[in-house]
């Protein structure tokens, strides 16, 4: 009936993620423990909240299409030029600019088998070549990736580092010598997510004068701003200037621009966020030990909870949470999906799953 | 350096606005009234900000990737089903997905010379062919339309109604016909940003069973929720269904739909800004007449004033109500340059304008 593009007609309605407002309205009720889209329940920055409410009364202005003050304050937070900032509607929507950038209809893009769906999402609706290479012991594969990059002389790849849907992580070091082993002209798209809660070591210096990667960061995770969609990325500032040329300029609204800039002035409160993530991985992977499940080291605000068998079984324990009003989330493919995904939360969320899941575990054996 | 597509290395790094707030740092000084880019300056409704307010507490939560509370209640108001409404970053974000959708490279489409910039930044980043019909008597020429759209059987046809920039309107059943003289498989984007201050007999009905067109209206104007970016199209259920195969399912924050959603519920307050614009309307043209200018006719929220030159004049009126700390907009094209675009404001910003016209004129005329 519409004259869809080629490539549009070709594509699947499916969609990345289902929200857990789908699952709460089809079950009647809300959960009562939300650890599935790793957010973090202990909350925003109040002085984002703050600044987020104040800036409400001056949403009638468009946002600054600069993002002058948050890429100011974002480039000074990290010594790199602001010209190599570029700031956008979170880690998805930069993503999609730089999927549009680089990749033409049967490009080659090279990322892990059972990595980030959305970045998949994008490759796909931009015709690109996806070509996924397994995990190795839990961790995305470096050397599987260069080699598949070499191979297929991809013009993308994609590294999360930390690493979601497993929380595990490679050093800097190691992501350093990935970096010189991808074939010339190759772009590293670092998804960066989780460096806010991952050790220091994890994390190489930003180098804004390598024009192979672009570090995508966001305010989504340890800042507590999902709800916001502000994410941004570090690159040379060829690959960040050339953003303007497809970007929504207007994308980044005020109350958007403001609440993050408020979030990254508040250093005492992601020390916090930090201090209450790390407690909060401990209590998981101590309530999964009690149930006799392993849980995986996590460099990042969620912790892959290894249930012992199968897929088909791990989805039975998270069906099982999930009606026992726990909300959590599992990798898509074997033999990650052996695991369930558990988001850090504050106390009354991990009391909510010490209780649920021996029952959770109960059912699926059954 | 970098390997972008060639439709991306082909692209300009223009932008299709420049905001109020590059002009403000490079003046060193804010404006004093910021007339010029149609926003409301009598803001949002107070419940809207009320409830932008209590989502920033919830900030860390995602918004609802299906958002369905505020499609429903749009659905309602509107009294259409819900599966043809589709909610997005902005009427600037949905059209970035409708072209995407449905142009791919040299596919044409069909504009009048000097409308909305945004679309066609969109059009050329999509690779389209972008033809362009000026004017007629200021009004978007629907037989010039129609008319290029059958020479080039072009896929997408872009009409503003009421118009931006010229504040002009064609009735409903001009558009109705309109529709009927496009040629087979055409889709109208039909950008009715202006539909909630316009008369009601400029609007036609709503009927998601017709394919031809696709509606969109936006929160950013009438609500006063340009900060905040959220849009929607009405469409026939095909058509706004596509949108799921490459839209940014997360795009729409947590922050944005309460705020949206307490806007529509307002009807009140909507009440409130028509009364208001429209009185500015007649201040604007009072002010224009006053100085021996001649406002032209509007159903939006901005007068357009014709400054009785051309538009090197009415650029330099422009900078010189700017100098004044009156920021304004003018056309981008002859003839509807010699024009500038004065937004609807509070009384203050009203004043202001008039203090500041009659000087920027003798300087315009110096």
């Amino acid at each position: 009936m519409h004259r869809l593009t080629p490539l549009a007609e070709s594509l699947p309605a499916t969609v990345p993620f289902v929200g857990p407002e789908t699952q709460e309205r089809s079950r009647g009720r809300p959960f009562a423990a939300r650890l599935g889209a790793n957010e973090s329940g202990f909350g925003p920055s109040p002085r984002a909240v703050e600044a987020m409410a104040r800036a409400a009364r001056d949403a009638w202005m468009y946002g600054d299409p600069e993002v002058h003050d948050l890429r100011h304050a974002l480039a000074a937070h990290h010594g790199v030029p602001v010209e190599s900032i570029v700031a956008g509607e979170g880690i998805d929507g930069l993503q999609a600019y730089l999927v549009r950038l680089l990749v033409a209809p049967g490009d080659a893009v090279v990322t892990s088998l059972g990595a980030y769906p959305t970045f998949a999402f994008h490759v796909a609706g931009n015709g690109g070549s996806l070509h996924a290479v397994p995990y190795r012991d839990d961790r995305e594969d470096l050397h599987a990736l260069a080699a598949k990059a070499r191979e297929t002389g991809a013009k993308l790849v994609y590294l999360a580092n930390p690493d979601n849907p497993m929380g595990s992580w490679h050093g800097a070091d190691a992501v350093t010598r990935f970096l010189g082993d991808l074939p010339e002209g190759t772009v590293l798209c670092l998804d960066e997510a989780y460096a806010d809660l991952a050790p220091a070591e994890a994390i190489p210096p930003l180098d804004p004068t390598d024009g192979r990667v672009i570090r995508m960061r966001t305010f989504s995770k340890a800042h507590g701003l999902a709800g916001l969609r502000v994410g941004y990325a570090v690159a040379h500032p060829a690959l960040a200037g050339a953003f303007d040329r497809i970007r929504n300029h207007f994308g980044l609204g005020r109350v958007a621009q403001a609440g993050a800039l408020a979030a990254l002035e508040d250093g005492a409160w992601l020390d916090h966020v930090r201090a209450e993530v790390a407690r909060s991985r401990e209590r998981i992977a101590g309530i999964a030990r009690a149930n006799g499940l392993q849980p995986l080291p996590s460099a990042a605000n969620f912790v892959a909870v290894d249930c012992g068998r199968d897929g088909a079984f791990a989805r039975r324990v998270l069906d099982a949470l999930g009606a026992r009003g726990v909300f959590v989330r599992m990798p898509g493919v074997a033999p990650l999906d052996r695991c369930i995904r558990v988001s850090c939360g504050p106390e009354p969320d991990m009391a909510r799953l010490g209780e649920a899941l021996p029952e959770a575990l109960r059912d699926a054996r059954a």
